[in-house]
């Protein structure tokens, strides 16, 4: 009996445990789903998975669950993840996470490698499926011998059409705060046409473009963090164009991007009062003052915003120039920001999310040597606000991924992301048994 | 004899220098100027000032010189003076400084005081005689029993009318990278109205206001900095309105901010091949990729700038269109923004700057219960590229702080800034002996 430890019961956990749960007899596998929220993990499993309370914290309490497992498989959030692969190192366990591989995580790659251990990171959605359906589609047109001129990847996390009810188009699937922090991280950087971009955060939001996705509409992108470090990743060197971006329906960013704008976001600091103060005070606190005009206006026209802009309306929607006490103490404007966002861009029970990725690549024909673009989509459906399209893209390349290695058909060791093909092959071929399929197109 | 030792022989330091060695004999000082650069420090003393080479990270060598000094003035950065005060606690040495106080020289201020030493901070101009002005006429104001309802504070080292040739009214008078990095330390904080406001950094220069100072003409300000920690500092504790900001000649801000919304002033990474790059590849870095138009043009979509507008003079004339190499290795945009611009604002040798300081006191007089705007100002105008204003309104006041302290007159111990009567009267006194005096209008 293989013993498999899931750290974290969070919304992205369902589908990585209904799938491990279904598969557990077959390959004798005991289960065990660890949260600090005990209900939480009880209301996500089923006998004879162990349903126990997690205190990542807590070292001997860590380290003896660790000690017990096979397999480690961390959903928890990805500042976690250090001292958890030092536990793994400690007993020699294999760590799968859907996390970005950071450098302290890269730095044990040779601990992990002289152990026998796996360390895969990036294998959820994004990072992770878009890695594996890129390399598929990039090393099959490099064995054909085309040239790669460009590649270009967007991904989303939305709501689906038919749960679609706000002006902003959109509502939260994973971690809310991820969502108000985006593009924080420093400078979005990319190449075109063999030139180095570089777009800071405040002008992030207005640098989109438009994506049409078959049956599904219109959407926009705007630039994910770095896309330089793609380059290597993907085997890309002397690539004129590379560039990742993040997928929200036309006219979120500009209207994003007033709360940008307007410091809202800010993470950095604590603001005065927050506790006894107002949706609309809070607004107000970054704009200039004035005994008569309201806060609405005054936001208007410090913005710049026309009469005829379809911003005021997705403003006035989230409620932040209501009168609603915040009642959050010591908070930053982000986490005021998350607290207001969460009342109004929370999934329903029956609402369904959308995942929606679209990759192009550029290449010139070998035979041909025209220019041709192929682009690669994907679009998955939730089935309720639990079953979610986020929790089943995230988990199920982690759950399958874990099925490989317990079953030796991952051979792998050190620190890796699934850009290997002994990885992507199998977990794409299976995932299109869970309608996880890409559609391509050439023009 | 008292041996005073000096830190630092840059920009700022030659009026303090020339007033220590104009007073050494008379009062029977001993002074020694220590710099990395000993050509520097040769050419702003004269014997028998001792001249020294200073490495402030050779612990041995630092220690040696603060042991053999009575008081210790440091011009180094800001970031030297943690370990510089260490080892005046050390050698139970006092030290003069003109950089704020951080909280690790505050951690200190115990240790000082059990030992009589004085840790003088924030003594040259701003901060320095922006505290000791502001406080000499609030304390007098409270004094014959007026009640403050508002203080406003604005500093500026700008250039003399004679010299100012450029189409930004504008010449480096101290650390260039200061000015290029201004304002990204945090959101600007104040209070207006008695409500708490906040200025992120990509909209502080759109938040400027104008101040007419008689005889120079207008200005324009924006928020400094954090202007809440003053409420406690300056004792005013309830006021409705405080606001600290800087001086520029109207028009400055609105260009400037061009420059910080494309993101040339981000010190936070390293651009790519900024070795081989011209200027007008740099900018072109941070706009969108075409084929035919021009750099300067996308520059003027991208940021809405009309046919009509000041700003393209300006940044035409900064050269950051032009085909110059940049040639420095390895640079922040903020580095190569600091590169490109100290080749265009530097002082000419016969160049005047000047300094301006700006306050606005609100009171409720006590008779008549009208509501009263002091306002209070300075101008002081440099003699040439080296005996700037700068100079001498950062020197003097820490030159007469060491004369003050030395000669008995100041028995404070412990870490202070100089909103104590004891220092400030007597500091302001001696400073109106250099045209350094405050106008005070009422209306």
């Amino acid at each position: 009996m293989k013993k498999i430890l899931i750290l974290g019961a969070g919304r992205s956990s369902t589908s990585l445990i209904r799938y491990l749960e279904e598969n557990a007899s077959k390959y004798s596998w005991q289960l065990t789903v660890a949260d600090q929220d005990l209900e939480l993990v009880r209301e996500k499993t089923n006998a004879p998975t162990i349903a126990i309370n997690f205190d990542v914290f807590n070292d001997d309490f860590r380290d003896a669950e660790i000690e017990k497992a096979d397999v480690v498989i961390s959903m928890m959030p990805a500042k976690f993840h250090p001292v958890i692969a030092k536990s793994c190192l400690r007993f020699s366990k294999s760590l799968l996470t859907a996390s970005y591989e950071s450098d302290e995580i890269r730095k044990m790659s040779n601990d992990a490698k002289m152990r026998g251990l796996l360390f895969l990171n990036e294998m959820g959605l994004d990072p992770g499926i878009d890695h594996m359906s890129a390399m598929q589609i990039l090393e099959r047109l490099k064995g054909e011998g085309h040239t790669i001129t460009g590649f270009e990847s967007f991904t989303g996390g939305l709501v689906a059409p038919e749960s679609d009810n706000n002006p902003w188009n959109y509502k939260f699937s994973w971690n809310p705060m991820n969502v108000v922090l985006a593009g924080q991280e420093g400078p979005a950087k990319f190449v075109q046409g063999g030139k180095h971009k570089y777009i800071p955060y405040n002008r992030l939001f207005r640098r989109t473009e438009f994506i049409d996705i078959e049956g599904f509409g219109r959407f926009e992108g705007y630039a994910n963090r770095d896309s330089l470090k793609y380059i290597k990743k993907y085997n890309l060197q002397g690539i004129p164009t590379i560039y990742r971006g993040t997928l929200r329906r036309p006219g979120f960013s500009k209207a994003w991007n007033i709360l940008v704008q307007l410091g809202a976001t800010d993470n950095s600091y604590i603001m005065e009062n927050t506790e006894n103060m107002t949706h609309e005070e809070f607004i107000n606190s970054f704009l200039h003052y004035s005994e008569d005009a309201t806060v609405e206006l005054k936001l208007y026209r410090a913005m710049h915003i026309d009469q005829d802009s379809a911003i005021p309306e997705k403003l006035r929607w989230l409620g932040i120039f209501s009168n609603e006490k915040i009642g959050i103490t010591n908070a930053t404007p982000a986490q005021v920001m998350e607290h207001i966002l969460s009342k109004k861009w929370q999934l329903g029970p029956e609402d369904k999310d959308m995942i929606v990725m679209w990759h192009k690549i550029s290449y010139q024909d070998v035979s041909t040597k025209k220019n041709v673009d192929l682009s690669s989509s994907l679009v998955v459906l939730g089935e309720d606000m639990t079953h979610t399209a986020m929790s089943k893209t995230v988990g199920l390349p982690l759950a399958i991924a874990t099925k490989l290695l317990l079953n030796g058909q991952i051979q792998l060791s050190g620190s890796h992301i699934p850009t290997k093909k002994e990885i992507y092959e199998p977990v794409l071929k299976e995932l299109e048994g869970f309608d996880i399929c890409f559609k391509e197109k050439r023009t």
